[in-house]
């Protein structure tokens, strides 16, 4: 075994033991330890901020954009953000323990359903230093150990806010290695993680698709997905105009660089003369660069033609692709072949063409009359999230607490055996 | 592409396309296909029996053993069973369009969430050919279209029995693709199967280790394991002693092959020299050999001393190994570090070992006084299942209906936007 090997494993063993006390954690115990973070990442500010220094100086060094060290900064506003997200955290309910079903059997045998943390979580981030905070936040209220792998430009920040998170835990009598961080940033060291499928029981990628294929491809373990959002807004032929140009434009539009930003504008050919120029001018004005199928070129002459490849494409960026189409069923159609199942948007005034649409479209999340933007853990009232799941299989959609437990089954007897 | 790649991707494809359908059907349109299939099963009893022959004919040539072609044959009281089962089935409530939560936001905007089919499921098993009908049931009842893969033994018996199910299908006007087999016995075949991750949403492998493990190792999408079951007894200091011995012997030796089987018994050290001498006579009576740990011989010289590779060991057989342990956190420890996560059973009458035992064991099912026997779908009243998950992700324990489903979110608006 290599040292790296040797220290993953040693990670990995030291989170699955942490994981064994954290289960029969009380929830007074787990909110103590946030309460108490909170308050230290507000009183201790000024180290955090120093630490944070570091990795500001070193940015340049590493061809950060201005938008990444901006991001990278733990300005005072910042920190208080932070200390905010983990109080929303402690508010929420303690998913633990929940019954989520009984049922007596006829031999009097009691057999509950109930909810347990999923254990040892590997998730690794390449984004900014608050992810850090959060991520621990949400898997030791949840009841899991964590180990994190954060990105190197924020190696420092991280190291300080890991510090600060463990030496609480320890504080209130919870265990230190319940929030671990992998301090060498040796990029081999993932993969050895990554080989741990009895140690580990969730390995959460969040980054660029190419960061989250890579996990997938070596992983020993589940993997909880957030790929792309090929986001669809779909303008049936019965929709009000006014509305389905505001939810067009809110779609595409109010934060283009996010998942949940709408990528393709289906419409129902008997709206299209009336909607495709009244839309256009809309998105023109709010910057949009249209490119559109044939039938919309037709009446939009002025857009350019969009390839097979243009459906298929989450621009990230203020461009959408256009088609026309026939019925309900096409943009269904559409939406299956070309979307990635994560979020779609039908406006409409017909109870059909809603009910098609909602049950047709295989994805986390279809919004009828509102904007895609609302596909958001935030939003939908699940509180913070780790993660939008693209996946179907254990969480689909935002994930927070309760998707980062399992169950298991407690069946309470006097002596029965079978005959 | 190879002849038997477009073979698989041909298959995957038409799956894909009857789940488009699927999701929409009816639970009375989907159980009065099982209602006509249970009935058919009846009708065409001689028809299935002559292609049953077939295999029986042929089962020699590949080396069958008595009990295997016993478990083959398709009797009369066979067929009946299978028949039931499907009437089991229809029984069981449709888990579709299930609203599992609802969130009216401040805004509104009112989530839902619910329940789904995962879509298409790839089945792969060795066993009888009753496992065909039970999990095309259990699939269409749930709205997934599945494609089949059974044992060359059974190609015969299956193909007829499928012919029945699809041909059904299409008269209930449901689609014929809903449900398919593999009509191919090329071993590598399954290989190509298991890299469609984009068509194929979920694998249930169903048979031996070895089967599974290959399984998993190649697919390109989940897999839901049904592994070993190294099943515990731990018999703690408070215990009804002759309780204790009931359960252990009930555990243990009422079907020694199943996975749900007792494997090892743990004994708390202040019961040990009034229990073990007592269960050692019930457990030689009723034909079971044991092993045991130091301790354990010195209390019962005349047991052969268990190795380490005993405590890991899924017998499957009249066979258990024993370990005097000294607490009831010992006991956890040992089944957390030698056991599958299966099932494990504490006789005790003290509640905080209670509340210790079934918290810190990480398995699918943990029973307080009663026989390990229990955790299986029919007897947790969950009706037929699929296969008992050893995982902790997706789903633990015996899977049903349920199990086979996942969820979507669906968010009603009238014009919301995000500011």
């Amino acid at each position: 075994m290599t040292d790296l090997q040797q220290y993953a494993v040693n990670v990995a063993t030291k989170a699955r033991a942490a994981s064994r006390v954290l289960v029969a954690a009380r929830g007074e115990t787990k909110n103590l330890w946030l309460t108490k973070c909170a308050a230290a990442i507000r009183e201790r500010r000024k180290e955090l901020q120093a630490e944070n220094q570091r990795d500001l100086d070193k940015a340049p060094e590493y061809g950060l954009t201005e938008a990444a060290i901006d991001r990278l900064e733990l300005t005072d506003s910042r920190l208080e953000s932070i200390a905010t997200a983990i109080e929303e955290i402690i508010a929420l309910p303690d998913p633990v323990g929940r019954v989520l079903g009984s049922n007596v059997r006829p031999n009097g045998l009691n057999v509950t359903k109930v909810r347990v943390p999923l254990g040892v979580i590997f998730f690794i981030y390449e984004s900014r230093p608050n992810v850090t905070v959060d991520a621990a936040a949400l898997c030791v209220k949840s009841g899991n150990a964590i180990i994190l792998r954060g990105g190197k430009e924020a190696f420092h920040s991280n190291q300080a806010l890991h510090a600060l998170l463990s030496e609480i835990l320890s504080e209130v009598g919870l265990p230190a290695d319940a929030v671990q961080m992998v301090t060498t940033t040796d990029r081999e060291a993932v993969g050895h993680f990554l080989k741990l499928g009895d140690e580990i029981d969730l390995t959460i990628p969040r980054g660029g698709k190419g960061l989250i294929q890579r996990v997938t491809a070596d992983a020993a373990m589940p993997v909880l997905k957030h790929l792309d959002g090929v986001c669809h807004v779909y303008i049936d032929r019965s929709a009000d105009i006014s509305r389905a140009i505001e939810i067009t434009v809110n779609s595409k539009a109010q934060r283009p660089g996010v998942c949940n930003a709408a990528e393709s504008l289906l419409v129902h050919a008997a709206i299209a003369t009336d909607f495709l120029p009244a839309v256009y001018d809309a998105l023109s004005s709010a910057g949009v660069e249209i490119v559109g199928c044939e039938r919309t070129r037709e009446i939009l002459p002025q857009v350019a033609a969009a390839s097979e490849e243009d459906f298929r494409t989450e621009y990230l960026a203020l461009k959408i692709s256009v088609r026309v189409v026939d019925s309900t069923a096409d943009a269904i159609e559409h939406v299956n072949k070309y979307g990635s199942g994560h979020t779609e948007s039908i406006v409409t005034t017909d109870i059909a063409s809603m009910q098609q649409f909602t049950t047709g479209c295989d994805s986390a999340a279809v919004i009828v009359n509102a904007s895609t933007r609302f596909n958001d853990g935030g939003e939908f009232g699940l509180g913070a999230e780790i993660g939008i799941s693209t996946d179907k299989f254990h969480a689909r959609g935002p994930c927070g607490l309760e998707e980062l437990t399992t169950y298991k089954y407690v069946a309470f007897g006097d002596g029965q055996i079978r005959e």
